[in-house]
């Protein structure tokens, strides 16, 4: 029984991906996307998501991340997010490598939500300074947040329509998509192209794939030449179908919300078990798979030294309380999380 | 029975290497590299190596390549190649882009193998030309070449001696590495460090595994921060210990030599077989993988029409005759080698 | 009699620059700094700084400071500044294009002045998310600041110990160095090197140039390959005579220091006149030719309104009062600060 | 007397053009192009065009081959040039640094003029290999070119034929426009837009100006966003009207024309006179303002021994021969030819 909750992409690779991987291991196949995986996924992926789409798999968040927004950004472009998003603070300065130096400028909000004024507010004063500043080029939303929150399908909508007002390309960093999407309980359509989101990054990874990550774009003539990008950029893979059987897997009955929602359930099953201890606060709505709580320390040192694997992370304000952030997964079973809550109480 | 001789990463993974993605896939396990595999590695790769290296996995050999020409390159630099080397026509523009606009000057050698002299001359044209050219700061040699011949040892090492006099780094492109080694029948230390390579894109991909390419730095030292450059390229995985797993399977037990070896064998029944036919000519010493070979037209219009797979190259000067590539692999059996040569007796 | 506060680079060329531009232009001269006004300027600069210098002309001020830090700092690397640095917002992007992608972390300060413990912290943080995150690099110091500050040799003292503890290159953005070092009123070397400067962007435009801005480094081997950098950036003039000229004057008979002076001077003046009406608040200590004022709105109004050419400045808190900026020069009259002055009063 | 043939970029800025830089020094003006002598360049520019143009004054041809460049082709790009062009060999990578990492393809051509076949080739192969190879994205053409020579009105319409047809865009690199001009006495128009090209670097410095090229649009809508590039460049002037006013000079009364004019005659006189000589060669077609000549070794040393500055070239078959390049310019006197021609007789 597993005690790490660092992340999900501690986990192992699900049952149905791996035998996906297996059953594409047969004889030889046609390299670099022209095999009969690859050349599926985009119809599959075209009904998942309602329209056509142009999708283009990849083997990490950071590059599906950079990729999409080196598309849609000029090198002198700006691109608005959270102060706190991947794309912002976790990738290494991957995004301004890939599109050549554009800028990622953060927005601070204590929900990681942004909020359209904040994004109106900067391209206005981006604008104002003219020449002499960065173009207000995208914005991009990570869904579900760095915060284990959830936009509304309105507040994307919101954020969109600003979007729109200043000529901005609305992105979304969806590596916790699946999350996202059984908690506001919506279709795809409903969650992205449809309340104004232009390219999606689409993970797989931390919800049972083994490396499955995808730029989606929703409007496949604006993927012209994105092609020669991921080549370029060392993500075409040779023997592409492997990536692609896992994405067909991952669709494939519904697998990829049966597992999110399993790993939803047992945040909240955690969250709520943490929440009755003496001295604990939920710091953030669980929308997701993601706790953020405030523990006192004690309580978190002697969870440590039981072994359990989770992060301190900073921004807690109490005295002798500390913040976690605790990740549960689709392969997160209750016994474990029961097992961690235990844990707390006696500690408690 | 495949008729398909594309290219080696048409292949599906061997079974020892399928076998250990599963074996890897138990339980939970640390991200980036944290894992049990990946740390294994560095002292596997140093004992196959003989001596102490620094080893990066990665997916690709694109991405393999340009980041080992980034970290020993700056952007105002040259790095002399083949012209027909993946690095100068390949790529996509993927050594620029990673380098930050560094120059890959081809030079041309029709068996696919640079010389001393004319690295020299380069680099003294460079150096004459001062501050208004780019600085020489690397030569790249692929191992086996483009042409499926390999470099001898000593002229590795005579390479490397005009690299030290320009103060050239020495990378070498092994995407077909282990074809070159079975072939100079050397230890991979002979091979490599011990005749003056600083830096060794390694390839398993193409020779049995699912993704696994390697950047292999012989001078730890010199690896300083280079992680930080794979993970901004998008290079480091989540899960990395499924490529780490691969690594340690190819290397085990002689795995990768066993499957060069092979691969080599059958590429020589075949050149053996097609030399035999009226009107056919090898192109180049058939020392790996790979046959360029000049059939006559008819005869290659009827293997195309029988279902044969193999590419036409550019580059025959006899008249009615045309110049194709076959490449053979780990997985190539002896009786579809027998299958094409038989169908070009029949139509020859 | 000018009415144009809006900038320091609105002013003509002073009499003495624009004869040494003249002297300059007879006959031929080798081009590309192969001339003898280049030549003697990495001498006189030596003399200037009381050390041996590195010294490369260029025409901006944006170029100055981008190919300094591009020279100290890898694309994967952190460059820690004021929030309002030019280098972090006015330059449309350029540190980042030319480091190929390296993050400007702005820190705020309400001075215009970063603190040590600021730049501690931001590195620290940075080291703990390890590979995740951009390396911290270097520390920009803008001297005088941007609002109108200048650090004392004490304050760059202690960030310099900062950055040698983090292993950070210190940078210093001089656009207005000549302002601040009349101010402190000790030795260009008790300024800069000796207070542990690494590399300074020099600025001369402002202070009556036509176009003269240089880079200095104070170890001349740090700028090793520079001239690269410089020629691919489009930034070595062929008659690079002309600038190296103007620098030759602006160094003679300490023009430079007296112009500086001058401006400061007139800030002053300003300064104190305005702060004498009613409603008026100065914002910043006016260390040197900058005076940043919040006046009531209707005299702001009144004051553009006749054809006084400043600039509004957000940030002021005040009610019915407006944050403006004026700028003075070597070539500001004390005339035209008493006519501005007196406007001022008429419409209080 | 000048001996000084070593390039048209050694010679001081001529009087009309050093007037104006005075006349354009009286009393403030706004800064980064924001006075009247930048506003005045744009209608003058389209009236020497004979089209609307959007036009960018910078400092140095190396910035404005790369700008232009950066502008029409993407990181993924190729552009198709001479394989002696300025922006293949002597740059130090500005163009693939300002474009991103775009590819500089040289094609050979022993006249400097690259034939339409040559290009549609390349273009042809690039699109075969797809993805795994840069984009034909452009062409660039020297004009003059590197050897002196100057492609007719029909053979720039030849090469934008095929541009056209393969989708690349033309860029011509105009260092040595205006000798090209005179030396087709065509209009502008005819020899830029109505011919086909797309963008032109312009420059005056090489033809009596202190620094001044310039980029130009004869589709101002192609030029959107440049501004922001020449910013991030560093090449946006704070005192811009000192460049401006330059080229209102350079435009003024036929001044470009005359001083090319003047530069031709006396290649041609300088031609003709060395021609003459025992074992003299003319190696190139005398076009514009570069003479290429083969001499006896002894007569090469002599000279040089005399104080006259010149290039030894590459390229010269015969056997005790030299190749040398002689270059003349607005200032080049009839005299200092002759003296240089005299020295050549009395020393074969």
């Amino acid at each position: 029984m597993s005690r790490n909750f660092k992340s999900d992409n501690v986990t192992p690779v699900c049952d149905a991906i791996m035998k996906a991987i297996h059953a594409a291991n047969a004889g030889t196949a046609d390299s670099y996307g022209a095999d009969e995986f690859t050349e599926a996924l985009t119809s599959v992926a075209g009904e998942i998501f309602g329209t056509e789409v142009a999708i283009f798999p990849v083997a990490t968040g950071t590059a599906a991340n950079s990729l999409a927004l080196s598309h849609c950004v000029p090198p002198y472009g700006a691109v608005y997010c959270h102060d706190a998003a991947h794309i912002a603070t976790d990738e290494c300065g991957a995004p301004e490598f890939f599109t050549g130096g554009a800028k990622m400028i953060g927005l601070p909000a204590s929900d990681g939500k942004i909020a359209p004024q904040q994004v109106a507010d900067a391209a206005a004063l981006a604008l104002d300074l003219g020449v002499h500043h960065v173009k207000p080029s995208a914005v991009s939303l990570t869904q579900a947040t760095e915060w284990g929150t959830v936009y509304s399908v309105a507040e994307v909508s919101a954020l969109a329509a600003v979007a729109r007002r200043y000529g901005l390309r609305v992105h979304m960093d969806g590596a916790r998509f699946a999350n996202a999407l059984v908690h506001l309980g919506c279709s795809p359509a409903a969650a992205t192209w449809q309340c104004g989101v232009d390219v999606l990054s689409l993970g797989a990874t931390k919800n049972g794939a083994l490396c499955a990550e995808a730029v989606v774009f929703f409007d496949p003539a604006q993927a012209e030449d994105f092609e020669r990008r991921r080549k370029r950029a060392g993500h075409l893979w040779s023997k592409l179908r492997f990536v692609s059987a896992q994405w067909l897997a991952y669709f494939k009955d519904g697998l990829w919300l049966d597992n999110a929602r399993h790993a939803n359930a047992m945040a909240a099953v955690l969250a709520r078990g943490l929440q009755s201890l003496r001295g604990a606060q939920l710091l953030q709505s669980v929308d997701a798979n993601e706790v953020f709580v405030a523990l006192p320390e004690s309580t978190v040192i002697a969870l440590e030294a039981s072994g359990f694997g989770f992060y301190r992370w900073p921004g807690c304000a109490a005295p002798q309380a500390v913040a976690i952030r605790l990740v549960t997964s689709y392969a997160t079973t209750l016994a474990s999380v029961q097992d961690l809550v235990a844990a707390a109480e006696r500690c408690a």
